[in-house]
């Protein structure tokens, strides 16, 4: 399958590279269609890698992974409207974390919204699925590598069959069981997801160890 | 001990009879000190269950145990003055749930604070704990019941004594194994703690369970 991995930072790479162990094709997507990163990225994994603009990567994918600062998600969709969305499954991973005041950092948007609602409210024709966010990015791509992937993912969104197309052809492929796969319901519940971020953050402060995860246990 | 449980809800009730079940002496605070749910709590659990006001409960404490709604803490604190509160600890495990904007509940304090830094800052001569607020009452006072107690709670507070009169009193007491209790930090690790209920609630609303727990697998 031919994928948009947006960000060149340490998600896009870490969620890019697996895509292409899994045999895809991935374009990475940045401002620049020249970005040095992406450039590596590319580099390193071979013939399956290309990179571009953003609104490059979306033209290029059948979906796309958004791996960007989420305090930077709305306006890299603005800058990519060149391509048409419409319909376009938009695989969330990232966190609305605000770092200008300091640290931990805050959220930008929150508690009687979210960012995937804000992208979803302004991208109505995209079929936005908040997953992943709730994690370190190599237990996102390999979740078996802790606890023989004994701990828990979260999917949020409005459309059942884009959901059900993540949960497949990603997260299933990433490793993820059937019952550590938690689908909260619409798009609206990603507030929980994304409000997982602050304990998150001081858990990993407490323990010094960022290869953890949440489990549900019931 | 002699212990103030401030709240007539199912929480306090449950908090408070555990307590007794343990040989402790609870009042039962509220804003009348007939207050009929804590005259039937007085009833239910025999001579170990007196009832007051919230200061007569606060100054029949050794600690007092907040089961009261988040939102009215704060105005039940200043209510309670009558009694001399310096160096009491405080055992916060309420929730700043704003019900006004419908369901599900939005946090009334949120991201760059939380109910427990409101109350250490208003109160400062108060020792504030926050814990427990991350679950369902029974699982509070017995986790052992879910999974053999193999999930976790977590505990926030600036003062190092008090929290460790907190685990030992109460958690432990109340079956927390010592490694499943986190102790994040100072007060403002509360933050993570208290926005964690936005996901417990969609958690809740997705599986129609609530007697799970977190559990932070590493």
């Amino acid at each position: 399958m031919k994928i948009a991995v947006w960000g060149t930072g340490m998600v896009g790479d870490t969620i890019g590279s697996r895509l292409i162990e899994l045999g895809h094709e991935v374009m990475m997507g940045s401002r620049s269609a020249t970005n040095e990163k992406a450039a590596e990225f590319v580099k390193k994994n071979g013939s399956k890698a290309l990179q571009g603009t953003f609104a490059d990567a979306a033209a290029f994918g059948e979906y796309i992974v958004n791996c960007t600062h989420g305090v930077a998600t709305l306006s890299i969709l603005e800058s990519a409207q060149a391509t048409d969305l419409t319909g376009k499954v938009f695989v969330d991973i990232s966190n609305p974390l605000d770092f200008s005041k300091g640290m931990p950092p805050t959220l930008s948007v929150v508690n009687t919204s979210s960012l995937a609602e804000e992208i979803q409210a302004t991208f109505p024709d995209l079929k936005v699925v908040k997953t992943l966010n709730t994690m370190w990015c190599g237990l996102m791509v390999n979740p078996v590598m802790l606890a023989n992937g004994d701990h828990d993912v979260f999917l949020s969104g409005n459309d059942a069959d884009a959901k059900a197309f993540v949960t497949e052809h990603v997260l299933k492929a990433f490793g993820w069981a059937d019952e550590h796969i938690y689908d909260l319901g619409d798009v609206t519940t990603a507030r929980g997801t994304e409000m997982l971020l602050p304990l998150w953050l001081r858990v990993w402060g407490a323990t010094g160890v960022g290869a953890f995860n949440f489990k549900i246990v019931k």
